[in-house]
């Protein structure tokens, strides 16, 4: 399946792209020549794995008809000192507040993401050690 | 060098972000339960890449004293159609409009980008076949 994105300069480190009707503005930091008008870009890694995979473990949770408080999803990343500063790992925490919440169900839908349905997860796999945690607040 | 994100969940399939202190909204479209509050996370991916190997690319070209009048970075990916759905190729194309420009240093500044600094091109292109093309219109 085919998709495509345009990013246009806008002046000095600064882009600025319409995806899905969204504008997203791109910036470096002012240490590297920039203004801070947007984030980086690298982090949007991140962003687009715990996005990813967030959306996947809420609809299948829904089907399930497990329901929760509040879904917070921590994606960290640790790159290379040197350049090109590339992830060699990455961890997604997935944390859960809500009262008695069944952990094999959380289990479940976490598992199905990663193995079958999460695609910024199955692209990053093979080049990026990926590890996982569930923590569940009750309350 | 280690970083993270922190992505909540709003309601339905949203979710919301503070990168960099700007708020970036994910949404899943309308066709699969969401309501477009924001873009879809995988397309992310292709962004991260455009906005990483551009921002690299003005940064160099600016060392060299070469101006032009406009870039537009297009990215586009290819993924399986069957679940889950990961990127197998991607094309960066670097269009730049501008008079007389130095296709020696572009090119020059691509291949920086793509060998040295781009931390995102370096973190997919283990997993992900990455094509590159530049197109100059003189004007």
């Amino acid at each position: 399946m085919k998709q495509s994105v345009s990013i246009n300069w806008l002046n000095n480190m600064a882009f600025e792209t319409i995806l899905n009707g969204h504008k997203i503005i791109l910036d470096a930091s002012e240490d590297n020549g920039g203004e801070n008008l947007g984030p980086r870009p690298k982090a949007l890694m991140l962003v687009a794995l715990g996005g990813c995979t967030g959306m996947d473990v809420v609809s299948i949770l829904k089907k399930m008809r497990v329901e929760y408080k509040s879904l917070e999803i921590v994606v960290e990343g640790d790159t290379t000192d040197e350049h090109p500063k590339k992830f060699l790992k990455m961890k997604v925490n997935y944390n859960f507040t809500g009262i008695n919440l069944p952990l094999d169900k959380i289990q479940k839908a976490v598992d199905l993401s990663r193995e079958r349905y999460c695609g910024v997860y199955a692209s990053y796999k093979d080049s990026i050690d990926i590890d996982n945690v569930i923590n569940i607040i009750n309350g």
